[in-house]
């Protein structure tokens, strides 16, 4: 469900075909965590597998998989995870189902209706369009809600709150504005959309609306469905609203299924069930209820693309709100395959896309499900061809992400305890588009992925999508120093996990090293969890020849080859380390700019100048004062950053040594030593989690509270300067540098253990 | 004609009344360039001076000035002038018209119609409203149309340009679209409006409609006219699209009439005549015309506020424009009064303000004019009470401004060389509006300026308007820099004149230290140059009850009397120098960021990050490989502005100490020194003129050929380094740095008379 990240700014020309760099490898080049000998054999192995996914092969599996609509508990849900597992089969693969309950809520009853100062009401309902044909399957189709929201049946003022997060609130607050009591309606966008109810009901709110704006993804961005790929204005989105960033994603009922002694809940007192009624809408039904505000003129940055003068109401308006739902358990079919390990078989290679969809799912999962095919399919032809993965690598088509990634939750704290002590990476997608590849994940595999991206080519550019990412990343810099980085940093940096996918579980509860992969960015698109979201508007608007589903299988499969074949596990140190670096730098930023607000708003209040500023016919309400934040003390992150930067130097020494010397040891030297590096990830977590929401274990990365989707790094310590508990910045910077001491000792065990092959 | 300005962001709250200086100056404080005793007289008359202009009376002559439509030519515009010539007499000032002939087309024949892919034929008609008594005179309203737009009848593609400017046919390159044989569709704003047709005609279109986009003015800045104050579907804006800023403005036929030599044109060979057909329509006539456009998506930055998605063209598209004009001469009546010295008689102070309008114009320029009127029968009133100005007090009511400047620019031709000898000041407004005053000038007045607005209280706020401005611009500043200049600076930074508005032939054609003054900057309006720019709009949505229009009055009545009343004519060099320096910063870093942009360019060319970011679907063109720019001679500037600093420091001690000893000397002797200070903003002329616009004889202000309302400083030096005149760069760096050398030798020269004085 996650959404495409960001449409980079791409600009270019056809020019220098001759710049095209060859991206397969030197069969004679080394490959991180290869001996000399290993490493022409694995590139053979992978040359053959990067052959073998096939464009029409995927566009079958999309045709069929997203032919109607299959959300959680419905009849093609279940079918396609047996058709999936019989696929698995089919390619030799060792495959099984992993059935669970789970709360999936849907809707009997949705109303929105306007009844002043003007009376509407709201459609509801997206049209069936001729030229589509499964947008007429209405009888199997979820209506447009979103799951999870609590039963309600409210009637109050309507107040706009932009994308309804901590900001604009306090921007509200000066305009002189409150929700309480009233009826908020937010835009789509910013953050998980599960914040918006969740902040709205913390400033009083009785409901929340969520709409999407055609500035966000609506004809603002090109014509819409059908005559171009972006929202038609009776388009709705649906999704979950869950509040899991502030307690666990996963089914509401059983907050760590792993854990037998972790309390069971009901749905009238789950914590993650939202506390306000809360239904998206589409523009078409918007426009009527945004016109009928009046009061202030929303912020010049509040104003979508709807042809009208966006106020912040309430004014005269009233709403009638009433959601009411069917509370029942669905079963999720987790589909599951394994090939196991010939060597070092207790080493796990985790792989994983979701197949259930809002409905009928195209782009979002089944995008993502046809590339995790075809690497599945691809690796059963090599089996067959005499190949043998060193470890073990499962493969897994999960069920229920879209409510809240029940599916991967579920299996993930069931098998939690072998998870932990076995796996060496997750590694997720859950869509895919044309255009350049997205990384995000944990930085001990930043500089391993990004040479992977070095060998596979990009099907437009004919560079390879290393090269392709960093060229178009030059030309769309915002700055010189992001230019300078993208000329002279040798990897391409990798973004923080944040949530919105299957890697939560794996990363922020379980600890294990993940990786978040998709290519996009060149096509733009707003059918996101419609029922615009089928096999005629991907074939028509997104990676139509399916060349950039190729690309992705070929990148994924090389990961999942790499890593499980590799003599030593070939997580990288140095660049964690300077990326933690980084994150103590903007941290201290953090901290310096809220200093200087304060200190600046305590001179303006104390000159005046918002009394000067003051327009009697549009009133404001000067800011409150605001404590100066303390200084705080951040010598013992900089201490643990330091010993971490020394032993990763160290190791990497250690690591190239090694290597030169073809890993010289024994079969169970190696495996003693891969199990202390799978570990590597596990030392950043903290088993008492993080302060209110201990089924984060994560010190180092976890979806925002007030984000959802997007990371905060070092979250104890970033969260607590902006929620501004000092005391709290204090205790987490301590606990932090802890866990990169204890990531430093682990890294300079290991090292000692490389010293010790070649000694 | 000018527009506002810009609105400040202003926020804030009634906290402090405490903190409300009184802006009631100290009776026994200094006065720049007066003696003890006379600053004490000059104050006494100044408090009877501000507490004589009257709201009512405002009001009142709005009401009857904007009754009719009163547009060059019409016989309310003439009937105006004899009305105000009539006040005049009444209030004892010795007045009289002065009429001239121009040419000012009217037109006969305006047609806009889409002939593919569909058929939509333009209203071109703003409907009268009920609420609205004078909307509805359409028999003596001028059409929407263009003013000095050539005839024409053409048939072409359509393709959106953006705003028009130089930089958006860049982008169009960059998006492989040409507008060569096309009819361009540009929306108001950024610049002057005849740039508009000009950059379109080099670049080879062969037509230009001009739309008010509702994101400019219209909706998304609030409600409509008349629940608000914003432009309505079909309103349109009128307005001249004379190339003035490459030529000359007035009368096109008359480059210059204070010279017998200029040539005399005929409207065929007119140069400042637009070289295509250019119409302006209204956002609900250019709503289907943009929707028909297919081709790229505009860029982001391109697209307004309409509800569709905005495309680049043509695609299919077809236009079919006419426009037919009278090219008849018209009359102009410039009202002027005189209240003549009584001291130092040939030393003038002139103040304007045009009376014609577009339509109606209440607040363009009627409610500029009422401040004017104020003034002058306030100093009737003074004069009646023993007032003596010890200069001559020219009043100016300018008829033909809004053609472009027609009657202002025929009079100061006509009187140039008188002018050039006397003339001490230009004061002009255009308009005014509720909140800051807008200060603009030439920067030897800045220093005075910020003192008389350091004695003005603003009605709202209760500071003086200095204080208001300053603290203000504290909340709204944009960067730490701009607040901490406002803070650490003494006087706040004044904004170069570029033109639009009366003030140009006298600062920029004759060398006349000049101000711009305005209040504004609280209320937003989309009713500019529409027939809804009248008393119904200005008296629900702008300065109601007149406040700001009376505070217009105190503000320019005060440099008024203080101009004319002074021992020493109160120039100040010192922020002069000082904003030179700053001009030479600014032109030293442009040529750099052109320097680094050329080798940023030249370097991703040669790495292929164009090649690396083109996307097939969304092809672009990569930009041309550009020369890089050369270093280029900055010492002379330099040398010359360290020798205008030290004469500025000079000249400041000298004054200040001959004031201290209350300026002895005859009247004679001051009379000298006077005359030789009025030279000293000539002295920044040179009387070749720019480059290719020798009209333009101000080597340090000038409207940019590009721009035509904003200013560029250093005119010459800076148009060829964007113009990429490399050898014109170095020769005008050292045609400015000599009227700076000739300027700091008369500051000099001045200093040495002042300590005469006191010697």
């Amino acid at each position: 469900m996650r959404r495409s990240i960001l449409a980079l700014l791409v600009i270019g020309l056809f020019l220098h075909s001759a710049l095209a760099d060859s991206p397969e490898p030197n069969q004679d080049a080394t490959l991180d965590g290869f001996s000399m000998q290993n490493a022409r054999t694995e590139r053979e192995w992978e040359s053959k597998f990067r052959a073998l996914p096939n464009a029409q092969q995927q566009r079958d599996y999309m045709q069929l998989l997203s032919a109607r609509p299959h959300h959680v508990g419905s009849a093609y849900d279940k079918q396609n995870a047996e058709w999936i597992l019989s696929k698995f089969k089919e390619w030799g693969l060792d495959a099984h189902i992993e059935s669970f309950k789970v709360l999936f809520p849907t809707p009997k009853r949705r109303l929105v209706e306007l009844i002043a100062p003007t009376h509407y009401v709201a459609k509801l309902q997206e049209p069936a369009l001729a030229e589509d044909p499964t947008s007429s399957q209405h009888d199997e189709q979820l209506p447009t809600y979103n799951a999870y929201s609590r039963d309600g049946d409210v009637t109050a003022p309507l107040v706009y709150v932009n994308y309804g997060l901590p900001d604009d609130y306090d921007r509200l607050q000066r305009l002189g504005v409150s929700v309480e009591g009233a009826i908020v309606i937010a835009r789509y966008g910013n953050s998980w959309r599960g914040i918006k109810p969740k902040v709205a009901a913390e400033h009083g709110a009785v409901g929340c609306l969520i709409y999407s704006d055609p500035k966000d993804d609506g004809y603002f961005g090109g014509d819409v469905f059908p005559k171009g790929a972006m929202r038609p204005d009776q388009g709705v989105q649906r999704g979950s609203v869950m509040d899991f960033a502030s307690n666990y994603p996963g089914d509401p009922l059983t907050p760590d299924r792993g854990d037998p002694n972790a309390p069971r809940m009901t749905a009238s007192n789950a914590p993650s069930i939202t506390k306000i009624p809360t239904l998206p809408i589409s523009y078409g039904d918007a426009q009527p209820l945004l016109a009928a505000l009046t009061g202030p003129l929303a912020p010049e940055e509040w104003r979508g693309a709807l042809p009208i003068a966006y106020h912040v109401g309430p004014g005269a308006s009233k709403v009638h709100l009433v959601i009411e739902s069917n509370w029942d358990l669905k079963e999720l079919n987790d589909v599951i395959a394994r090939i196991p390990g010939s060597i070092e078989a207790d080493e796990w290679v985790v792989r994983g896309n979701h197949h259930d969809g809002w409905v009928n799912g195209a782009e979002d999962p089944i995008a993502g499900q046809v590339t995790l095919l075809e690497e599945a399919r691809s690796f059963g032809e090599l089996l067959k061809q005499g190949w043998k993965p060193k470890r073990t690598i499962i493969y897994c088509a999960w069920d229920g992400e879209e409510p809240m990634l029940l599916g991967s939750t579920a299996w993930a704290e069931t098998h939690g305890r072998e998870l932990q002590e076995h796996a060496a990476i997750y590694i997720n997608s859950d869509s895919n588009g044309r255009g350049y590849l997205f990384m995000e994940g944990s930085h001990s595999l930043e500089h391993f992925v990004n040479n992977v991206a070095r060998n596979i080519e990009d099907p437009e550019s004919k560079l390879s999508v290393f090269e392709r990412d960093r060229l178009a990343g030059i030309t769309g810099a915002k700055s010189d120093e992001d230019r300078k980085e993208l000329r002279q940093r040798p990897d391409l940096r990798m973004d923080a996990l944040g949530s919105g996918t299957d890697y939560t579980a794996f990363v922020d509860h379980l600890g294990i090293a993940s990786l978040n992969l998709a290519n996009g960015g060149e096509d733009d698109g707003g059918i996101y969890h419609s029922i615009y979201d089928d096999f005629y508007w991907f074939t028509h608007f997104s990676d139509t020849d399916f060349r950039y589903g190729i690309a992705l299988s070929q990148t994924i499969g090389t990961v999942v080859m790499r890593m499980a074949d590799a003599d030593v596990l070939p997580y990288e140190f140095t660049d964690l380390a300077e990326t933690m670096q980084k994150y103590n730098k903007d941290l201290q930023k953090l901290l310096q700019s809220k200093q200087d607000e304060a200190h600046e708003r305590e001179l303006e209040l104390k000159e005046g100048a918002f009394h000067a500023a003051f327009n009697p016919r549009k009133p404001t309400v000067a800011p409150p004062p605001e404590d100066i934040p303390p200084h705080l003390n951040f010598a013992p992150l900089e201490n643990a950053l330091e010993g971490l930067t020394k032993s990763a130097e160290r190791y990497k020494t250690a690591f190239n040594k090694a290597e030169a010397s073809g890993f010289p040891g024994s079969d169970k030297l190696l495996a003693t030593l891969n199990q202390k590096l799978l570990q590597s990830e596990r030392r950043l977590t903290d088993p008492a989690g993080l302060p209110r929401r201990p089924w984060y274990r994560h010190m180092i990365y976890a979806p925002g509270v007030y984000t959802g989707y997007a990371p905060k790094t070092m979250p104890g310590i970033r969260e607590a300067i902006e929620q501004r508990r000092w005391q709290e910045a204090d205790t987490e910077i301590a606990r932090v540098s802890k866990v990169l001491e204890n990531e430093a000792a682990l890294i300079d065990s290991a090292a000692a253990d490389l010293d010790t092959l070649t000694r």
